[in-house]
This record gives C-alpha cells, structure tokens and sequence, in this order.
C-alpha cells in the first residue's frame, strides 16, 4: 500500500515552520542569562555558541524529530526541544571538524568558521560548551514528563555521538586521508562504516528519538530506525554528489574538497551514475519502513525524498 | 560536636582503594569491543583515550563521589562508575586544556599529553568522545536503578561542566591572560568566580553526586553542596599554592606556568601566608558543614584535609 506523498510546497512549508521554531528555542536556550547550577555566562563564550548556532542551517535534523514524534501525537514542544539538543551537538561538530588541526575549512553556511570570527581556543571552548549543552537540554523535564524517556534520549545520542559513532567516524575520516600511515583505497564496506558513523548515527538518531519520545512499540521503533538508517545513508551519497556536482556559492561552504583531498566516498566506488542509483534505492527502501504508519508519514516520506534530491 | 578524624594512613588507603578499582571500571569502559548502538571503535581513537585516562591521576573526583555516596548508604559499584564517568570528563577537560591553542602543555601527569604523543586532531577528538562517554556513563541502569537519579546527575554534570562552570571558566581564564582585549587586573571576587566554575564546579559536582544518588533530603543535599564550594576553593588555592612553591618533578607538569604567564590567582592577592590561613578558613567550614553526619563523614573531614595540603 503506497500512501500520497506531501506535496513538495506542503513539505517546504513544514520544513520552513521547523526551522523557525527551532531557531525561536535555541535564541532562547544560548541567551545571556545563567541559569540555576550555572555561575556565569561568559560572554565572548556565549556569542561564539550563538555565532555557530542561530541563523543558519536547513534543521533537517530537529525537523527529523519533531515529524518522527508527530507519527506517535507527541507534543511539539518537547520533540522541539530535543531537537534543539541535537542541533546543538551537530553544531559543535561542525565546529570541531572545522578547526586547522582537522579539515581546516574558513567558511562554513556562508559565514566565517568560528574559529575564523573568533579563534581556535573560544572554537574548541564553544564546540565543548554545545556538546554538554546538548545533554543538559535533553535531561530537562521539558522535553518529556518520564525521566525514563530522557535518560534514554541521553544514552542514544551518546553512543551515537561518541567513540563508536560520530567522533569515531571523524577519527576515520581522517585517517582515510592517510594522515597517520600511508593511505591505502578503502574498500565499500569500509566507507560504509566510515559515513555510517560520522552522518549517519546521528540522522539515525534524529529519527530514533521521535519513537522514544513516543515510547513505541518495538517493532515501530525498528521500522524507524531502518528508515533512519537509509536516509542517513542518502544524506551522505547526496552530500558526496554536491562535491563533486555543486559550487561552494550555493553549498555556502567550500566544494570538490573531496576530490582535492583524494578521499573515498561511495561516488569515487559507485560512480556518479552508480551513486544516482543508489539514491533510489535508498529512497524506496525508506519508504517501505513507512508502510506500517499510513499516510500519516507522508512527511518522512517527503523528507528522504528532499535528503536525496537536496541542491545544498 | 567535633567527631574524630579518620587517621592520615586510614585516609590514604582509602583513597588508594577507590583510584584502583576507579581504574579497574575505567579500564573496562574503555575496552576495544563496541557496546550496543556504538558501529565501530576506530584503534587510535581508543587508544588516545586510553592514553589520557588510564594509569595515572589520584582519581580524588571518583573518590569524592564514592565517599559522599557512601553517607547516604549507596553501594559502592553505581558511586564508582559515576566517579568514573566524572573522571572521563575532567581527562577530556585536561587534553583540549593542554592543547596548543589552549595552555600549550607538553607534559601531565608526567607524560606527553595526548597532542604529544599523538596529534592535535586526534587529541581534539579523543577530549570530545570522553565528554560524550562521560554522559552515556551516567545514564546506564548500572549507576542507579532510579531514572530519576540518573537524570537528575546528568542535568548537574552538564551544568557544572558547560558554559556556566568548567568551559565557561577556562574561557574567563584564557581572557585573564590579555588575549582578546588589553589584560587588567582582576579583582578577588572575578578570580573566585573564574575559579569556582574553572575548578570548583567538577569537584562540587563529586560532592553532590553522592547526595542526589543517595536521595538525600534538601537539608543534606544543601551541607554537602557547601561542604564541596569549600573543598573546590581549597583545591585551587593548593593548586595555586603548588605553581608558586612545588617544582615540575613533583607535579608531573610544568611549575611556574601562573607566574610566567603573569596569571591572577589568589595566591597573588593573598600573597603565600594569607593563602595559607585562607585555606585553614575553608578546612574548617569543610569541617562544619559535616557536623551532622558525625563520624561517618570521617572519610570526607580527611579528604578536605588532603586537599588542602597536598603537595602534588
């Protein structure tokens, strides 16, 4: 059974509303004002948080919770807040992968990196600050009533974060450039793991968290990680095709960095025809997972849609 | 009332006691196999973490928790592994402190810090996937059975960790040395601010740990707060003490850092006597604060004692 999709304007528009209202909350959370437990908030600190954060960016990954809890009749509020927590996280990575030591990248969603605005130590600082931002906002009472549901927010989007996820993947993404032995071509698999951890985990949990807020059952709760699972992995095709198809005008950051750099993604294996294809396939097998939901995920659906398709 | 101190030997075997099963617990938390949700543990990763966790360190903020949890009755096994999590967050804190964008540190503990003895990239990286650890640590069912507990030690050590305390006080600490704007002299009350939430945060946090995973009731939980604000002054004012009279060997990291870099600490306004009475002031209110526990607060009587006189 194949449910309509979201008309591409219908979903535009809840992907635009998302955006703005995460925006709303994380104006809120990076204000100056400390808060109990806190002493003070510096202020240099404060303004490279708000630089890296407010302003910028799609929200795909706050969206991805927001809609992912809708299909549950979550309330928006606290699906917002936790996707605010995520936004954050995303956002330190971005200033961390950054950094001279690592990618060495001077614009970032059009902007100057923080590092860049600021310095490399109030870049490290602000990227440690949203990383334990991320954790405090998802263990507020906010986000759901049962502490159980946060406790357990908290405990996934560590491990996807952390040494086995995204920072893992990081760690190999550098080494894949032959930074620490001599380079050698990473086989398919290997690149899968590689983007699995450093994109996907936390798309993954983008999705995830909707069905903890929910408290699903846990056959939906596997139905959406799978789908988690395969628009984490076109995020991350698509993202390799803009590389390599896109100009840095409308990517806002720099393009062909890939190719320069001679770092295997699944477009060098696949090819650009290949990698195309394998978009598809990835799209279809997310809407499978979707099945069991109705027309109800017709925005998921629209949303591994926009992941493949997306022009920045 | 004064209960009796535990004797100087009964307090060093105890401390003993818990840094080597702290070991033990971090040893295992830091093993090569990944744990359920976690894809991959890339080797160098692992091994950078390992570098800056295991085999070294008085491991007093685990000690603090177990000792403190221990007032309230709880076992043993949960205070230790949430004193591990807290000592995977303060090593983090010490890398990306080391870092060179940061104090530029060659040597803890008396050995290479982690950019040393591997990369800066890799250093930035392992600091991060111990932050994020720390917070997967402290929400497994094995610290508490209690959701409500796990989540409330989150939300504290996130508080105490992030712009508000420990980042935010490394940030005042860098603006301290005249990096973003001409440097002025800080005034006593802005170096106890600086050093409450530098210093003073992480090891109220140890304190309090114990209190919110023994449920403690507001009175308790409020005497173990201001038992901890007075041991993290001490701790300072003893670090501050050691730049100025301990020597490299001894520390296992550079000595004289605070004078060469021309740093307020208030060993400067105090000058080295009054640091001293001002240190005996804090034992004493440490010493007041435990009063109602009588003799079972013998441990952490002993505890703001070594703080205050250590020598490395």
């Amino acid at each position: 059974m194949a449910a309509m999709d979201a008309s591409p304007n219908d979903f535009t528009r809840r992907l635009t509303a998302v955006a703005a209202e995460a925006e709303t909350v994380l104006e809120k959370l990076l204000g100056a004002a400390p808060l109990a437990g806190e002493i003070a908030r510096p202020e240099r600190l404060t303004a490279a948080m708000r630089h890296a954060v407010l302003g910028g960016g799609k929200r795909l990954r706050p969206f991805l919770v927001v809609e992912s809890a809708a299909l549950f009749g979550i309330a928006r509020s606290g699906a917002l807040l936790a996707g605010a927590a995520l936004e954050c996280l995303h956002c330190y990575s971005l200033i961390h992968d950054d950094l001279p030591a690592m990618d060495n990248d001077d614009v970032r969603r059009g902007r100057p990196t923080v590092h860049k605005a600021f310095d490399e130590a109030t870049a490290i600082l602000a990227g440690d600050a949203l990383l334990t931002l991320a954790f405090d906002i998802l263990s507020r009472s906010e986000v759901h009533p049962d502490a159980t549901v946060r406790v357990a927010l908290v405990l996934e989007l560590a491990r996807a974060a952390g040494l086995g996820g995204m920072v893992g993947g990081q760690m190999l993404d550098l080494a894949a450039e032959g930074r620490f032995a001599p380079k050698h071509a990473l086989s398919e698999t290997e690149i899968v793991t590689l983007q699995a951890m450093k994109t996907g985990a936390l798309i993954g949990f983008a999705c995830r968290a909707g069905a903890i807020l929910g408290q699903a059952e846990a056959q939906a709760r596997a139905s959406i990680a799978r789908y988690g699972n395969a628009i984490g992995q076109a995020f991350q095709i698509a993202d390799d095709l803009l590389d390599v198809e896109g100009d840095a005008a409308t990517l806002g950051k720099a393009a062909h960095k890939d190719a320069a750099a001679g770092k295997a993604t699944l477009v060098t294996t696949l090819g650009v025809t290949g990698a195309h294809a394998r978009l598809k396939v990835l799209v279809a097998q997310a809407d499978a997972e979707l099945a069991p939901f109705g027309p109800k995920a017709d925005t998921l659906r629209a949303a591994a849609r926009f992941v493949a398709e997306r022009r920045s």
